[in-house]
């Protein structure tokens, strides 16, 4: 199948517009969306569990009648389990121990030193209490989303974790309910869209307050998780998932043309881009695509997203390479080249970076390790892949010796005058030991 | 002067209502100032400097033709500085120190691991490229707020760091400016509102992008902020400011009234809540309160924010107050006890948390070395200081050897077949070792 993928050189004249264009995504919600999402969540904050209902009913077509009816017990998790094949259990059961033992290495300790004067300061490390992890029903149900969003929260120790996962038309999805129970989830509620977000913000009577929401949705989800934040803390709210592929030619062309379509494959919008700076190994990797395409199942989402979004890039070298990895700021950054090791110290800013030509970003999706939600649209310039430390929060200690407060109250004091903060220098000069 | 100070005992009926309506802040924006915002938003976004020239002569009252006149160059804080006092200089130049110091222990580096297979995970930190910060201008010009927000980023390493403080008729503050050159911000502009924050985010002819901005300001500023949350970064949205003060009724009640004027004195919406288990004492800070509130230039502000939304609560013992410490979740939680050490180990929530009798608010916010930027209105159960670590991002290195590849994708690939995702599973297919 001819594949319409756009083909530039970073060497002619418009390349930068070119390449802005390309990865121009506006993420904003239009009025409509705004306005709707609006009064979904003003009515679960008034009324509660009633609103919960009578959203899901509409939106899910359910005939919920009491709001137990939304909750999934620990034991319906155990016997969706068991449902699943026990070959899919140790696949997920595996993933869960590789993303738990890379994420015990983020945790973060509190600290503190004294200084001279017997001053003490320091940072104190806790969890969150409770945290909610919003989980997509239907068509695009992902277990692997599931432990990817729960498991950093359970290494930071949080106390309750509260899945929400919408059940449209009352179907649930067994393999969601296997990782869910195999993460260690506390309670599970069949709800989802905006009503879902603002349940888990402001709480009903049997849907509790969490202090954080994260889990990817759809426009309505991310909408609301954008208006509740504040209330609660959110992630990041993510946009179409994308891929930047840097290869210097030498990585077999049906590999990366695959790399590529496990990106498009996810949704029309997400984006394939492939730089290399052999123009030869360029039109390889297309007549591959152009080959196999035809054996995919998703192969109509594919062609979209690629005609659409994905890109082919000739750069002049490797260095050239790594300026445009560092603009795009991509999601996931495969570099598929020789001495991946001494060219990753010159990327600044990628969500995960996936080295050497063995390790497909499908590896990392589901089992390698780090976790999957990863900042897209460029904003892996500001954010990092979710962690653990998403879900740890810091206070700061102080404590000043005697000593210690009276030559401080000396420094602070005239500084709120200057600020014309006259109580929090006297509040300060009280401190001033009298012989001092 | 008497003082209307709400008083409250936790054993009472009802208590836990009280202390939620007490608490209650709803920081929402209104209908007109979002659609205010979003109008300057836009303006900005599509016109660049003309409309940021617009907007400041607008509501800064100015007569700015160019745009350069909108920038104060490095020289222009050299000379602000020399304006200065020297005491007033070396008491910034301390505080600078001291915050520095601490936030060095701040900084996260990179790490990573070899797995037996060959494959090695890790995390590289970078810090980011350039950050604005917002400073308000006018009457609450608060010089230690730039070494507060430009400090942890300069320990990051961020490249360049943009200040945008407005000057309302052009009236410039010599002592923030000083703060500036000595915390090394790299460009000062002299804008404010929504149209900076605009500015930030998108970037003008003169007034380059940048990645992230923090700072506090107004509801205009902070809505702004809200919007284009997702474009840049943001740090929290700041409420008003506020003290929980834990007194076991043997710190002088002077220093106690002070402490509690200290958090008062910042703006009528500003909250003070002493909680001790000692009724005679409680009495004798609302005495010395009442004796020292008329000697205070801010009385007026002080004698509002305490009479709206202050509050003396009566508990129980220790473990009662530590619980209400737990649930207003403070900005700032001062332990003013025998034994702060032991009683801190209770506390799961706070912004800062100041410990022992010699240890007010005040030395925090000027020169004890951790930020005063902190989360407000309970957002403590899930945020915190402001740290080099909001200055730092993060990014998941995974490189597999080719016989780690085979393994993960032995696991990898039926997962992705459970997700109805062909083209992720062939992927990591295609790295499954034909011997293995």
């Amino acid at each position: 199948m001819k594949l319409n993928v756009r083909e530039f050189s970073s060497s002619s004249e418009g390349f930068r517009d070119e390449l802005d264009a390309l990865l121009a995504w506006d993420s904003v919600s239009d009025a409509g969306v705004q306005h709707a999402v609006a009064g979904i969540v003003e009515q679960v904050r008034l009324k509660g569990d009633e609103a919960v209902i009578e959203f899901t009913n509409k939106f899910d077509r359910r005939q919920v009648v009491e709001s137990s009816e939304l909750e999934i017990s620990r034991d319906e998790l155990a016997l969706a389990k068991e449902r699943v094949s026990p070959e899919l259990v140790d696949n997920l059961e595996a993933a869960a121990q590789r993303v738990n033992d890379y994420h015990e290495r983020q945790k973060q300790s509190s600290w503190q030193y004294q200084e001279d004067s017997g001053t003490v300061l320091g940072q104190k490390v806790t969890p969150l209490d409770r945290v909610g992890v919003y989980v997509p029903g239907g068509k695009a149900a992902y277990p692997s989303s599931v432990l990817m969003n729960v498991m950093p929260a359970k290494v930071a120790g949080v106390k309750e974790i509260i899945m929400v996962v919408p059940t449209p038309d009352g179907v649930v999805n067994d393999i969601v309910l296997a990782a869910a129970y195999i993460a260690g989830v506390d309670r599970v509620f069949t709800i989802g869209g905006a009503q879902a977000v603002a349940a888990l913000a402001y709480g009903t009577q049997s849907i509790p307050k969490v202090d954080k929401i994260v889990g990817p949705g759809n426009i309505f989800v991310a909408t609301a998780k954008k208006m509740v934040f504040g209330v609660v803390g959110i992630d990041m709210i993510a946009g179409p998932s994308e891929i930047l592929v840097v290869c210097d030619g030498k990585t077999d062309p049906d590999w990366i043309a695959m790399d590529l379509f496990s990106q498009a494959e996810h949704d029309e919008d997400a984006q394939s881009i492939l730089v290399s700076p052999d123009l030869a190994f360029i039109k390889e990797v297309k007549s591959a695509m152009e080959r196999l395409v035809d054996t995919q199942s998703r192969k109509d989402i594919i062609k979209v997203s690629l005609e659409n979004r994905g890109a082919l890039i000739h750069v002049k070298d490797m260095d050239d390479a790594m300026d445009i990895a560092n603009i795009v700021a991509a999601e996931h950054l495969e570099l598929s080249i020789d001495e991946p090791e001494k060219w990753v110290e010159k990327i600044r800013h990628a969500g995960a970076i996936f080295m050497g030509r063995h390790t497909p970003e499908a590896v990392g999706d589901y089992c390698a390790g780090p976790n999957h939600v990863l900042p897209t649209s460029g904003t892996a310039r500001f954010s990092s892949p979710l962690g653990v430390y998403d879900f740890q929060k810091r206070s700061s200690l102080i404590y000043c010796s005697p000593e210690g407060a009276s030559d401080l109250a000396k420094i602070a004091a005239p500084l709120a005058r200057g600020e014309s903060l006259e109580a929090h220098a006297m509040s300060a000069e009280y401190r001033i030991l009298k012989d001092a």
